[in-house]
């Protein structure tokens, strides 16, 4: 994607109140965006379809829990301490940056996971200075990433953070979950909400934010079963695999756990599903990479992580989701810290503690993924067009007459009316060619469309996005018409037979 | 409700997961509850309703914006001087009261709104003490409810706080939701999401919290036109309302529009609206009351508010709604605090300021209202019921086998796949008159189950959580019955003709 083509992607997204920038009339905030309805409708179709895969499909339990988190939380998790970005400073104009990333693009050598001392090394060998005004750049420090803040009254105030991961709140309930789950193992959770994290360089449009939504599962497993109950659904997806110790290589899942890529079945398990999601809201599977990190790269608490990149024209590769294996980390730090005894006594009688395998995802990332994916920047009239696919389409479908003749209007208008509770529909009056053109910029897979024959004989058009193609359909029938299209039960084409 | 009935209604929470408290094993900190699978499925039940109406029928737009604000929105919208509360401190054992809930406590008189100085006053005349030590108490003063943080690193810090209502986000994008709006009024927006209050006194599980969800629509509306076009819908909506200056009447929504009790048809409609929700949901009729607020009661930024309050038993009537008409302070304060002209040119080519009508609902006591109005303490059997509607039941459906046989455990196992991907259901092996037991415990409408006959001749037996009864369906039929009795569609009566 050009430069111009990401302009393009982005001024309509602001255009058409897909996304906005947060507090803009008070000149915004870098990495603050607000979602209009069109991005707030395709944030839950995206949500939705997660939830049938990691929630449905897995007989997960859901939660919700707290974003703020008293300290003691994100003392044990590590947090704290660790969950840090290196910083340097320009000693001339004052600017702040992000020192692995400022190494990285002047020495275009990965630096993520580097300590400060070391970039601070690299920055003076290299005499590497402000991007901005070429001053000095002072020593590499840690910058903590957790927003601060305060519970109760002054007199009495509890120090307290924003938590930087929904799944803390998994951890903290794991006993609880436990015997709801008739104090059997593995147990899955799964949590959708905001997550925060104060972001020294926030980046694009949504692709590094500091306010953002995370859909994750954690699933509490036996440290010697890290095996899954439905991996026989998924053993024959095929994965486009980075290891550490290989280049890319192409194998199924059932493959991967036999030659040993992956440590067990379960992370096997996790990028198959991955797959399945990122495949289900719009992204060509050769867009689809899964990246084992190196110990520098990944976070402090996983034994093993898998990244679920996807391919962006603008950003290039972008981790989207985290498949790690956080092994006892978690309930460890927390069991030690609280002092309540959060193991599980198994078959053979051994106190274990529950290893973590997580899938976590951001929301944001995907969003964007799905609207770079199907953004056509010239339809061949001059317009662009979200080629959505139905099931993620913000709005659904559009009814509008074919020309403003009061008998037309109010049939649309009922027509309208009697959809609107049960579909994302828009009504809509104007020049007919118009309507589509507008309604294929925001994505919408259907029109309806009311003419002179709808008088008559009760039917109406359906407008094909993709192809441009119309059939007539009866008016009763247009309900179930929709909702096979809009499950992706039918196509459109099956519509002409 | 007895004290007794409240503390098994909260231990059957507990114990079944609907919530818990929050960072329990680091001993808990007031006012934060987490939400289990039970209740986390019951919240998004019930904000599906609340966006059936408010957001489907309105017609309005779904946005979603950040919880984090910068300093200015909160100095411009008053937040920053006069969110806050009266609180006074024991100068021996140092505990903090709300002033103003103390002063109603010992004096019984309604004391909300009144000023530091008047409420020291009160303390000082009534010689009123620390409940819990006897101790002198302090002067009241003001304590301000935002949670505060910063935005960016030490050396560029922004001063900012967790919104308290999430409709300030809804003020900042007026211009840009105008736009989407064709440049025409009224334009209505709607929000679900988190906010943050920091309570001196959380109080209930569910009833004052410090991090909770609020579903929010706001309408702004020409100043000489508070009418909705939809109010034809509801016009014949009985209302209970306590007007300022008269005792509990009972009206019509069009009547109480013809009396002048209400000051303009948009806020008969937003009344209307609200015991439509709360009808939906579960909550008697008789238990609904519209409550006008006095200048000293209502939030600094209305110039009008009405309360849905609603019975419980347990905390008296609790405020569950504010329908507030804000008339034009916030585009106001934010037009002259950030210099963007947040106006409209309306027909006659003036330029007005446009009112906003709100009808802020939080989600946490609706949730508690539901739990208590539906809760049976002993359904006759000693056990405990929650008799939800099943358009909110947490759980839908239950599939068990009549006994542990391996045909039968098969075909149940069978039949939960085939359901678990379209409802909330729940699988349980175990003797039939204790699960069905458990299964009403947890309000779940309906089970399904696996007998000889249902190998035989592919039919299962419906059972009816109220009723008890049971009716045999087969087995191809259960997805359309199911769907039918969950969408309030038919009755289980209506299976037996």
């Amino acid at each position: 994607m050009g430069k111009r083509k990401y302009e393009k992607l982005v001024s309509i997204l602001l255009k058409r109140g897909f996304i906005f920038p947060s507090f803009e009339i008070y000149g915004g905030v870098g990495g603050f965006y607000d979602f209009g309805d069109l991005g707030t409708k395709l944030k839950l179709k995206v949500q939705e379809i997660w939830k049938f895969i990691f929630v449905k499909k897995e007989d997960a339990f859901e939660i919700d829990t707290r974003t703020v988190l008293p300290r003691p939380v994100l003392e044990a998790s590590g947090h704290l301490e660790r969950f840090t970005d290196p910083i340097t400073q320009c000693k001339m104009c004052l600017s702040i940056y992000r020192a692995d990333h400022l190494v990285e693009d002047k020495l275009g050598v990965p630096s993520e996971g580097k300590s400060p001392e070391e970039l601070t090394k690299l920055i003076r060998e290299n005499k590497i200075v402000c991007p901005k005004c070429s001053g000095e750049l002072s020593d590499v420090s840690e910058f903590n990433l957790l927003f601060k803040t305060y519970i109760g009254p002054e007199q009495k105030k509890k120090e307290a953070f924003l938590r930087p991961e929904t799944c803390q709140g998994h951890f903290l309930l794991f006993k609880r979950l436990l015997a709801l789950n008739g104090n059997k193992l593995p147990v899955a959770a799964a949590q959708i909400g905001r997550s925060y994290r104060n972001e020294i360089s926030p980046r694009g449009v949504l692709v590094r934010l500091r306010e953002f939504d995370q859909m994750e599962l954690e699933i509490f497993v036996h440290p010697k079963r890290k095996v899954h109950p439905l991996f026989h659904e998924v053993k024959n997806v095929r994965l486009r695999m980075e290891p550490l110790d290989m280049g890319k290589k192409t194998m199924t899942a059932q493959e991967a756990v036999e030659r040993e890529v992956v440590p067990h079945q379960l992370m096997a398990y996790a990028l198959a599903r991955s797959k399945e999601f990122f495949l289900a809201i719009g992204i060509p599977g050769e867009h689809i990479l899964f990246k084992q990190l190196s110990r520098d790269e990944r976070p402090f608490y996983a034994i093993d992580t898998w990244d679920t990149v996807i391919w962006t024209d603008a950003f290039g590769w972008i981790e989207v989701t985290a498949n790690n294996d956080r092994g006892e980390h978690d309930l460890k730090v927390h069991m030690e810290k609280s002092g309540e005894k959060l193991t599980f006594r198994d078959e053979e009688g051994e106190e274990i503690i529950p290893h973590v395998m997580e899938m976590s995802y951001g929301l944001d990332r995907p969003l964007y993924c799905v609207l770079e994916h199907t953004f056509i920047e010239d339809d061949g009239r001059g317009w662009s067009m979200f080629r959505f696919p139905p099931k993620v389409a913000p709005i659904e479908v559009t009814v509008l007459p074919v020309v403003k003749r009061e008998d037309m209007l109010r049939k649309s208008k009922e027509i309208y009316n009697n959809l609107k509770l049960k579909f994302n529909v828009r009504y809509k009056v104007g020049y007919v060619g118009r309507v589509y053109a507008r309604m294929d910029e925001i994505g919408c897979p259907y029109c309806l469309t009311v003419d002179g024959e709808t008088i008559e004989n009760n039917t109406v058009t359906l407008r094909d996005r993709d192809t441009r193609e119309q059939v007539r359909i009866k008016v009763e029938e247009v309900d179930d018409t929709l909702t096979s299209l809009l499950r992706e039960k039918k196509r459109f084409s099956d519509l002409k037979k």
